[in-house]
This record gives C-alpha cells, structure tokens and sequence, in this order.
C-alpha cells in the first residue's frame, strides 16, 4: 500500500524545492524529483495526492501540552482522544505530553498510570517528559529508569510552591542526575516564592480580579528564575530547556548563555507573541480565559519574542496546550485569581498561527518548519523519525494551503473547550491534508482518524548537546 | 581644651594637600592653611601633634564587624571591648556590627541587647546594622522602629538555611518595608540551598577537611545569588548592599545593575583581595583559620575586585570581622568541615591591608580614604560626622606614617584570636596616633584608650540613593 | 586683607556641612565650626559675606570652551573677555579653552597665538587644553613641550574631514606619545568621513535646512566612533577623554570600558539634556541656532544621559560654550545646513542649568557640585588648587542662592551672542557672589571683576589614572 | 546515465540518515530507503558506489578562494585548474572566488576578466564575489547589473590603504547600494590606518621578521572594523558578512549585533582554529609561510573559535585560499614582512581539517555539513541547487571515509604551492569519491576530473535575511 503526494514544494528547515514523495506502509519511502518517477510510482499507488500549490511538509511536533492533566482539583479538558484529534486537525502530528509525577509518587507509577491515560486513545504519536515534583533518593534513581524507557526530560518547578516547587537544592540533585544520563532539565522557571506573596497581597488588599495574576507575575521574576536555573545548569554541567519563555528579561537571560556556548534552550509558545497582557484585563471575568502562567505580558515583550524566534536564541514553539472551560472550570477563581486553574487551549492552531509569522515576514517558512517540527525532533530525540520528510522517516506529513482563509473560533475548533483564546483572528494558511506514518488523518475539512492509531515514541537524547 | 595636628598631608576621598588641624573638644573646630593660623592655635592647645611627612586622615569606619557574635553554639572571640580597641590600633574610629536576631525574638529585644553589650565596652564609636532572621507582620512593623532609632540597614542571609536563612518571599516583604522607610536591605548572597546539598555530598563522600568549604560553595551560587537579590530589589525598587562580595560572578551582576541605574551596592574585604582558596587548602587542618563565608576564592578573582574597588562597582572595603580562635573553636570541625565556625579576624587590619593597595598602585591615596572611611560613612549616613576631616565633624583622626614598616602576626596583634590570617605579612604603613571623638587613643605604640569611651551612633539614612 | 564668608552650607563633592570661611589674599586660609572662630575673623577681615540660606561651593570650572575660536570663516563671538566675563556671571571661575592648531602650523606657535589672545583680556582663571589637527614627527615633539608648559591634553576630532580631521593612524600615534607623557587625548567622536557622505546626498536631493544637521549625524556614528576611539586607546594604553558625549550608543561604549577598567572618561554638555532635535526642527531657519557637533539628539537619550552622571560614567559637565550670532553667522548657511557655523552659547548658564538637575531630583546637591566643579579640577590636574574649598586652595568661591528664581534670554545674558538657546527657561537657583582668587567679580547683581584678573594656569596630570 | 550510492548514511545539515541517493544525469533523481528501489536503480544504472559505511554528504562549498590572485606584484600560485582540482580532491565542489577590481578599472570588465580567467579551466562549479576597491558613481550603478549576473555578494577592505581601502564613507555608499538591491556587503574588518603605522614603526625600528606581522596588526583592531563595519550596517540597514574572522573581540562584536537581530554573518577559516602565532614565529624566514591577513592569533583565541562554530555566531568555514611558494614568492618579503605576499593555501583541506572538529567532539556532524556546505549554499543563493542532497539538487556528492588516516604534506598535496601549512598533522577522514554534477572527479585515489567541466553559477540573494 502506497500513497503518491506530487507536484508539492517540499519544505524542510532549511528551504523548499519542487519534489514528490512517496509513502510505503508507514514511512517515507523515496523522494524524487518531479516527474519520472513518481509517474511509475503513481501507477501503482494506492492513492495519488495532487499537492499542486501546497507546501509538503513534516507533520508538526508540540513539545508540550498537558491533556487531560489535574490541576487545582479539576482536570484539563482536552482528553487524550480530544486533544491529539484536535492537534491533527491543525498539522501537529506528534506531541510530547507531560507526565506528573504527584508528591509522594514514583516517577515510574507515573509513568505508567500517563501510559495508560494515553494508550489506545490518540489520534496521533505521542511521548512523554516527565514532571519531577519529589526529588528524592528514590526517584533520582527512577531517572535514570525513565531515561532508559525513552523519556529523557524532566520538568521541575520553580513556581508553585506547596505544589509542584522544586527547592534549589532539588533542582540541583535532579540536574546532576541529568548530566549522568545525558539528559534534559526543563524549567518552569519564575519565583513562584516571591510570586505567591505578591499574590497574598493582592488578594488581602481586594485585588482579586483575573489581571492580578498578570500584576503578581512581574517579568523580572521570571528573568531571575531563568538566570538561577542556568546557574544551577553551569555548576551541575546538565543541559537545560527553558518551557513557555514569555519575558524579554528571561529571553535575554537565555542568549547570554548561549553566547557562552552553554547548553541552555527555549520555547516560546504563540499565546506570547500573540495575546497580551490586555487580554488578561478583558471586563468582567473574561480575562480568566487567558490566566496561564507564565502570565500574557505587556506587547513591548512580542517583538523581542519574534526577534528571539530568528536569532534562535528562542529554538521552538509550542502550545503548552492546557485547556480549562471556562464554564465551571476557569469560573472556580471567580473570587480569587489564584484559584483559576493556569492553562489555556491551543494545540490545534499552533502551526497556523506561526504561519502567520511567514505572512508577515517575521520569520522564513525554513525556519516555519524548523521552528515547528524539525528542531523539537532533534530536540528531544524523535530525528531523524520525525521532523523531516525522508526516506526513511514516519510518514507524518501535512499539505498546506497557503492561501486558505480561516477565522478561528471555539464554534468552529476541535478542541474540548468552550472557548477559543484567538475567536475571531482571521488567519491565511490552513492543512488541508495531514497525515500520519501514512494514514490520512485529515483530508478535505473531514477526519479520517482514530483514537489508538497513535503510538508511544522511545525517544534517544537530546542531539544538540556540545 | 584642644588639639593641633599640624605639618601633615591632610587626605579626604578628593586628593591631598597640606594643611593643620585644630580640634577643640570632640571636634574638628578649623582647618587652616599650614603656617599662622596653626601657630596661633598651637599657642593655646593642649597638645600640637606634629605630622610632618605624615598623612592625617579620617579615621577609618568599618562598616561590617561581628563582636561577641554567637555562631553554632560558640561566639566571636572579639568582645566589643578587644574588638574594638584592636579596630583603634589599626586605625578604625567607627565600627558598624551586626544586631542578630534570633528566630522567634524580636527585633527591638534583639537591638537593646546588643546596646547593652555594647554599651560601656566600645573603645571607639558604634553603630548597629540589624540581621533580620524571622520576617513576620510584628518583625517588619519593627524595621519601622529600627529606623526611627538609627538602625536603618538589614541584613539578611540567602545563605545558612534553617538558621539565619531567609526566603525570597520573605527577602521579598522585608525589601518592601526597606523601599518604604528609605532602609537599605544588606544582602549575604550565596544559595545556601544548593551550597547545602554539595556540602551534605562532600561529607557523606568522606570529603571533610577545611578546602571542601570552598569546593562546595562555587563562584556561581554567588553570582546567582547576587542576581536574584538584584532582580527582588528591582521588584521592590529596595536600595540593596551586597556585603562581602567575593566572586567575579558577583561582581558582574553588581557592576550591570549599576550601570542601569539601580540603587545597589557592594563592599569586599581584605581577605578576598589577599588570600585565596590556597589558603583554605593549607596542609592538615590549618585551613580551618580561613573559613568564612563566601569562601576564599581562586586567586584569579583577585583582580577582578581590585578593579572592581577602581570603578566603584565595589565601594566599601569591610572586614566581616568575626573571629574564632584556632584551638578549640576552629577545631569544632576537625570531622565535619561544615561545624568549622565561620568567620576571619581581620578589623585591626583593614586600613594597613588596604594602604598596600596604594603601594602597590592598584589604588590612589584618595580612595584609599573613600573606601575605609568617606564613602562607609556616607553610605550608613554617619556623613559628615564621621569619614572627612572638616570643621564640625567628629575628630576621629589618624596620623598615619607611610614609611613606617610592620609585621603581622598573632604574637602581636591586639585581636582576641589565636591566630592571625595573615601571619607573616610585611606591610608598609602604619597608624602612628589615633584620634577619637577628639581623645588620643593609641600614640606612639601605646594605648590610652578605654572601654566606655565609644558611643553609640544613630545612622541617617544613605546618602547615596537615586 | 581678608574676607569671611559665614553662616552658610559650604558645599562638596561629598556633601554639605555648616562652615565658615576665611579667605586671605587669593586662597582659603581656613575653615572653621560655625561661630567662635569666625567672629574672631570677621572682626579683622575687609569683608564679611553672610551666606544665611546660601550655599558657598567651589567655583564652577568648564572644561570645554572655545572663546574667539575660528571656525568656517567667522570667529566665536565671545572673546576671551566677553566669554569669561559671562562665565563669571554664572558662578564659573574656571575655564579650560581650546587653542587650535591649524593644518601646516606648530603646537607651541599655536600656544603662543592662544596664550596672547587669552593674556591681559581674561576676567577668570583659564588653562589650555590643545586641539591636534596636524600630526607629524614635528607635532609629536612638541606634545611633549605643550605637557611641560601645563598643557597635557590634546583633543582630536574624528569629524570634520578636511579641516580638523585625524586619521586613524594619527590619532594613533598622539595616542603613543599621550602615554608615554602621561596626558590625556581628548576625542570629538563621531565618524565625519560617513556623516559627510550623508550630508552631502541630503543638500543633493535638496534637504538643506538645518534639522538635516541631526538627520545626517546618526547617533550610531557617535557610537561607532566612540568605540574606535576607545580601541585605539587599548592599543596604545592612553587615558582617553570623550568631549561632548550626546548618545546613548556613545554612553553605552563608554560604560562597557570604564567596566573593564580602562582610563576612558566622557562629558556631557547641558544642551544633550536639556535640548533636542525638535529645537534644531524649528520652523524657518530658527533650526541654526542649535547647529552644534554632535547634533541634538532626540529627547529618548536624555534619561540615559541623566542616568550616566549618575553612574559616573559620564563624570563631568561642560558647555562646549562656542557661540556664533544668529544675524551674519549662523545665515552663512542658509542655503546649505553644512555652512553654519557648529556651535551653541552656554558658559554662563551651565551651573543653573544644572542646579535644576538638583531640584528635580536626577542628581544630588554633592554630585551638582562634583559634575560641574571638583572632578574637572581632578580630571584636568587643578585639583587642590581648584575644585573644593579647602585651607589653601585658590579662594573661588560661589555664594548661591537655591531659592532664587531667574529666566533665561538673550536680553540679559553677558555672552556676546544675539540669542539664548534656552531662551525663557525659567530657572531656581542663582549665583549671588562669587570670587575669584579671593576678588569678587560678582556681588548683588553687579560685576567688579576686570579683564586681566584672570591667570593662567598650569594643570598637573590627570588624577584619575590606573 | 545514472549512477547509484547505495547503503551509506546520508549527511545533511540536520542529522545522519540510511539512503540510497539516484542521479540520473547532473541532479540528483531521488532518494529512497535503503533496499527495494535502490536494488531496481542499480539494474539500469551505469555505475553503483557501495557506500557501506561511509558518509555521503553534499559537496563542499568554498565561500572563499583567491585563485590566480595579483597581489603585491605577484599572482597567488593555484590557477583555476590547479586549485579548483585541489578542492576536488578534499571534497570541494563548488568555490566562490573574488573577482578584484583595479583601482580605476569598471566592475563589469574585472567580471568579464574573471570569467575569461575562471571559463575553462575549472574543475568544479564556480561563482564569483566582487571585490569593490573604487566606489564611485559608475561602479555603484554597475553593482546592479552585477547583481542581475549573478554576483551579489562585494567584498570592502577597511585594510591594506593604497591598495584595496575603502574608507567608512565608500563603504557606506556602497552599502546604501547593497540595501537597495538585497545584496550582500562582505567585510575584510581591520583597521588597515592604524595597522599601516605600527607596520611601519616596527620596520624602522628594525624589527622586519615574519612575527612582526602579527604584532603589528593587534586583535583589538580587528574587533574595532568588526564594530564598524557593523555600525555603518546598522545606518545603512545592508547586510553583512564578516570574512576570515580571526580574533575573539570580533567574535564578540559580531555575536551581538546578531543577538540584536541585525543581519550580520561572519565566517572564520582553519587556518585560525589550528594554528596560531607560533608559527609565524617559527625560526629564520620559515614564519612567512603562515602570512595572512588577518594573522594567525594567540591560542586562546582558538576555543572562542569553536564555540562561536557551535554557537553559529560564526556560520560558515572558507579558507581563505590564497597561496603563494615559498621560494620567489614569500621570499620577497625577507628584508620586510610587509612586502610577504598574504596568503596561505588551503582550499584542498577544509572538510578535513573541520572532520577533525567532529572527532575531537567540538561539533557534530550535522554541524559539518552545515559549516561547510549547507549554510554557504544559503548564504550565498546556490541552496537548493547545492548545499543539500535532495532531489533536484546537483549531484555534488562526496563519499566520505570517516575512518582514513592521511598525513598532510606538500609531497602529496595537489595545490600549486611549495608548502604545506599543515605539514605534518595526521588526521581522520577522507574523500573517497566525490561527484560534481553527476561527474565522478575523484575515485579511489585517481582524478578523473578535468578543467572545463566546471561551470559558472549565478547565484540568487541570500536565504538569511531578516
């Protein structure tokens, strides 16, 4: 069984060229040159994608979203199901979903209680990083376990205390784990220490309205979180990934060190280049809609942001996809900010949005590609499975209309979420066919997918580590 | 009753010129030009001090002392009596020390305290910093009396967790009662809670002698530490003093956050520009006489705070006086470098150690001045009562003879210690008489000094501030 | 012959204390603790100055002044006599001016030509600095002459082709043999050869009009020339003097070398903080008035430069005072921005201007007096003698009154210009009496100083080096 | 025709993959996993390469040669042929050479000149940079029309006055120009004014031997024209490509003008991560052979070196290759470095010598293809006709034995040169085969190459831009 895409342009990371491809079973087979070959191969196949005008490129790859993940007593509203069918529809292929580990737990009854959330019920691959919230003897040791069953990154917290806090002392021990199994420390990196008093305050003095979440938050805390992870990172020599990057004091944290040739990365995600601080002082309780954390900043940060995005100081986006509904969900911190559950929904549209950032010429559709699915694949060990279109690889491909027109809506989106944190924005660019190791899961506004068609990816280590 | 000091080479923190001195009770009454006006004076003092071919100079303040201090079930073996008649040998006419709060008591209890070992004891004039161990609604309202009492700087530890350790939280609201009085937050910046866990590390590994108190508390954690002090003022918009900056890393952040402006400040000490990790490694337990904290550094540091101390990015030279004797305190840690008590006598030092600076060239004569006295004094608001010889002031003076050669050592120093960090030492330069509030303390090798004589400074607020 | 001024706040560099002053002959004699003494001397002295309310500082020193300067054809209005006159009025005692060796012409010849015009028609104390236009074996030698005849500061321009103009080799070699002499190469620093491409394309596209002086002067041309002079420095080891710092590009680079420790030292001038291109934007041709090298800035880089007094890294103020009349010179360039003449009016104001510093809270009463007076006297090698009040330095003394109001015009200044580039600033704070070596020139409103009271002065080395 | 290279691991500039590569003619037809279609190629095709484990990866792309070269009335001692068959043989495919304006001659003729030199004589594929050393009204306009030849890409002198200088207003017009057509500006960033005067000090003052060369040109005056090249970038917003960046300060110029986003690029060569000053200082005359401009540096430049490879603050490695002999050439130089014709070969060894980065672990392989291929493909509009095995691309392949030793040594060489600057050195890897469109030139040690084949490339703007 083999599908033919032809008469595509072909990107990767670093460009475009005129080229067809062809799908056996679940990989990519061949490449060729427009013509010849895919004539005899097109003979033969099972289906023929005319790809004439549309970008063929590798399936997206969200490097983190949270489905289905409790927090403050409720649960994210996406499923697994939902949330990967969601993904799909959108041009994301692959996720990397966080694990939780609860204080008190093991990493590895964790692990296999998010491989049980996720087995059979995603549209789409999917792996696991692993949030480390009780650093101890015993779950050092499971590190190293995790590591050896293909999740190589864990998360630690600098904010939240009495939650998901990690001391410094913790991060440390975890990070010097990290460096013996070459593995990556990802950072929630604001004070959440100093943060929850500013938030005490607020609450105590009548501020309690969602855009003190935003007050409370001030950028320069989440400058100084970055920089002590990266201090931490220099003594322990463990390779650091900074999540959902949101503040040019955090941003400008991360180039120093990686000027200095230390093995320092970061994500942003497009709710930051996107959404603002404005957004979290919406009238009325509409702002809650927006109450992630990191919090939306003010708009100066966003061209900062793009400019992080093309120096590569800033390596990937993702979604941090962790959708709450509004509805009895975000409305749980009605009379305190602190009690609305942090998240917001956005795994379908990442790829868009960041397209958007061609259309305007912020950024080259290479670095679209790279941005979105190349540089996650090497980041966290997927290449050369994932992240390029080659012979060889998963047949996770995506054909995209540059020139459709959509409005982005929660009546509209696939997400299980009562609201959309982008209603309205009118985008260019949609996927108009998305596949996975070689099944169409999209096709022409209908899906063609199914829960339990994605599968558990093993990842090796991180392949940008000097 | 007066005094005439005439024929020297009066110094201020500007530059040098010839002029006399005429001091009527405690105080400098006039400065004249050499010549007449002194001749007059000279008729009718009690005393004419000579100081041809010597520097007569603001006595120096020492703005970081620990008398009598209890650490780890031992105290500092410098009682305010010998601590400061040893700071008057050296030249030193003001200390400033250190109030300690002990968790669960008051600041106010923790303040007459101190003004009860003080009081009657000091040989020169005092002054009180307050270490603020125990942050809560009652202990911030206090800061407020603290203040109002002359007591506006507060020290607090990132360093030392479960004693003297504050959080960021609390760093946060005490930093908030600092803006809000005009106080000053003193900073120990060192993450005592990774240092913490690389210490439980060394020792359970075996590693116990005096070099692993410096192995374990690397550069970075204080140049992290440095940094998020500067990042918690910049929230609070706090004045912030670094005390006993040691480490390059430190320094860097310092020097950044005054180059933007920000009201921050740092100090060194004569033992991180003279001695270094060497020390700390000398054979069998000897390194124990050079453990404090932050740690003596690698000797590659050193001209990093010379320089410092040339841009003003380091603007006081301190001592962190707090002694603990060889034999019997030093030796708690034979086991356990971690039980070694903290601390280096050094305040009948100061002024001779920084006076080779100028010797050397690293330092002109006129920052000799700014740094022991002029600017301590402007920056603890003891200005211009102390730190500049002008009509008015305090006459707390020294006659310093540059010519003069000396030793250090143990068998002759005046410090209640067992031991001297700088055994050995040649220097050139010496106090030749040593004023106080008008009285002639030391003279000619000899002591008139006397407990009682010192008296208790109420500090304005800094006059630094922008 | 004696005067006492009494009762008032003798100011310094370090601050302000209560103080009377004797002044005998033309220096300080002595000062005293407010009452005792001074009663003795106002009883025998000429003058007794109550100074109840005032503040008694140094008398200003403006390092940076062109009186009579040929420039473009025409000469600076102020001659030596109308341009010390008016600094007088304005509580400047001191000037350092610039004697400009034309292309072709010796250094001493030309500090000959200088010292005449200066000798007999001075009404304040002036020194010399030396403009080198014309480097060569011949020059270099006579650098070394100038330096023993106390003038041991050279300025090069890196603007201005064809007329003042070094090249980077020039300058490099002056540089040599400013090191070996110990003096100081002072820089105009903004890279001419580009700015006069600019310049010429915009009066060939027929943008003539005098805010195109700004346009065609990018600040990134101060910048990058203040960067290659620093360079040069490195290479060569020389103390460097950047002269009228206007740029935050140009502060940024002097920031970052000071930080590493180098001899680089800048000024700034009152128009940079007070004035902006909207005054060189002015309808008609009113633009000319503010023609002035480098060119005002936009208001954006006026916090900055506020912001580098403070840090010191910009360490003193001066006026570039270089006036040229509205009527007949500036209309040279009507037709052609590039032909009027470069230079703005200012000596008489500079102490008031920056006195408002003061009252609005940018700077302190110290650092007013340190700016404006002790540090030239420091960085220019006058210092004891000039820049503090002090028992024998020279008795130039400004009586000032804080809570005087004035507002400034060409109707009532004393420069020989047609026009006051601050025309209606409304001002607090105003010289009352001011001495010069112990003569009052100004008193109550009126002037009693006469040309050829002023001297010339023969500077020691910068005091500033490491 | 068609040719097969089955069972290797194809290289690319994101990772390593198993593929079989077709070529059908001068392109590359497709790719195909490893097996099936690769057995049914084979059948048809006229030759199979078994590239069992071995590397295949694109050609490499010289951005930096200087064949047949006058300089200093001589001509650089590889012709076309000779050196574009040298770079054959070390893997070399494509080389950018640099066509030299004469003071006083037209850009289009130095084009016509070049062609007719490079037309028939090549070995590989060639395109051309133009060096501009007379910018006027003509050359700026025929900039364009170079442009719509494909040559978009003109390198400036800030060096070697009297010869190929531009001064800072040259540049900038040209760089106005640059702007206007979207081409590239390619820097030769040292201070050649300054640099000329200590040359010459040190020849008068009889210090005339090889070393000399390298005193005589100090880091800091290459970070200075970095620096100001960069700031008339900024003015001009033109694109900027630092050449053979050698020195740390300009590493650190470039890394922040890069951080800022501004499109500057810098490449640096072997020559500097290998060597150092130590050979220029070798004994007698021998030194000469390592001159070049810039020189060779101290070791400790050599680390920043690499880190700024990985930090892609450097993106691309040239050589620089510009030989001439010893005996004749070099020589005419013996009583004067400065007559010591610049240059070193070098076009023969690039992918080696950078192979050894990847065995001593200072990049990865990716990083290989990238530094030596892929990015001066998009640098410099070849990508994705180079740079890149893909379908379509050229088939510019190099079969690459990881595992070959050879030793370095004019006696096996197959440059035009008399010498070897890496004589000696044994190094890991080689070129087994390598292909130019399709062409197999080297093949198990023999040459099958022949001047002609090689065809000039017009190339399109570069990828980078922001």
């Amino acid at each position: 069984m083999s599908i033919v895409i032809k008469n595509g342009t072909v990107l990767s990371s670093t460009g475009a060229s005129a080229a067809d491809v062809l799908i056996e079973g679940e990989r990519v087979a061949a490449l060729a040159m427009p013509g010849g070959l895919a004539e005899q191969w097109s003979a033969h196949a099972e289906r023929v994608i005319d790809a004439t005008g549309k970008y063929v490129l590798p399936g997206g790859i969200d490097a983190h979203t949270h489905m289905e993940m409790p927090f403050g007593g409720t649960n994210a509203s996406d499923t697994f199901e939902t949330g990967t069918t969601a993904a799909a529809w959108g041009g994301t292929t692959t996720i990397i979903d966080f694990a939780k580990q609860e204080k008190g737990s093991s990493l590895l009854s964790t692990l296999d209680s998010w491989q049980q959330k996720a087995d059979g019920n995603c549209a789409i691959d999917y792996a696991f990083h692993m949030i480390v919230s009780d650093v101890n003897e015993t779950t050092l040791k499971e590190m190293r376990t995790c590591v050896d069953s293909g999740v190589n990154s864990f998360k630690m917290f600098m904010a939240y205390p009495g939650a998901l806090y990690s001391t410094d002392g913790e991060i440390l021990l975890a990070m010097q784990q990290a460096t013996e199994t070459g593995s990556m420390i990802m950072m929630h990196a604001e004070n959440g220490i100093a943060i929850d008093e500013l938030a005490k305050q607020a609450v105590n003095s009548g501020r309690t309205e969602p855009v003190q979440h935003g007050f409370t938050r001030p950028p320069e805390l989440e400058g100084e979180a970055t920089h002590r992870a990266i201090s931490l990172a220099q003594v322990t020599k463990a390779p650091l990934y900074i999540v959902h990057l949101s503040a040019a004091q955090a941003l400008a944290e991360v180039a120093s060190a990686r000027n200095d040739g230390q093995n320092v990365f970061a994500e942003t995600c497009p709710q930051y280049l996107y959404l603002s601080v404005e957004d979290l002082a919406k009238p009325g309780f509409e702002g809650a809609k927006y109450v992630a954390s990191p919090p939306l900043r003010d708009k100066s940060h966003q061209p900062d942001l793009w400019r992080g995005l093309r120096t590569n100081d800033l390596s990937v986006v993702s979604t941090d996809h962790c959708p709450f509904c509004y509805v009895e969900q975000k409305e749980l911190g009605r009379a305190d900010f602190r009690l609305i559950p942090n998240g917001m929904p956005g795994v379908e549209h990442r790829m868009d949005l960041l397209h958007q950032g061609v259309v305007a010429g912020e950024i080259s559709l290479a670095r679209w590609v790279e941005l979105t699915s190349t540089t996650p694949a090497r980041m966290f060990g997927l290449y050369p499975r994932k992240g390029v279109i080659a012979p060889g690889a998963d047949a996770d491909i995506v054909v995209y209309d540059p020139q459709a027109r959509q409005t982005l809506s929660a009546a509209t989106h696939h997400m299980n979420v009562d609201y959309s944190a982008y209603e309205g924005f009118a985008l260019t660019g949609q996927a108009e066919t998305v596949l996975s190791r070689g099944r169409v899961l999209v096709d022409a506004g209908e899906f063609h997918g199914a829960p339990g068609h994605g599968r558990f990816l093993e990842r090796e280590l991180c392949q940008y580590l000097n």
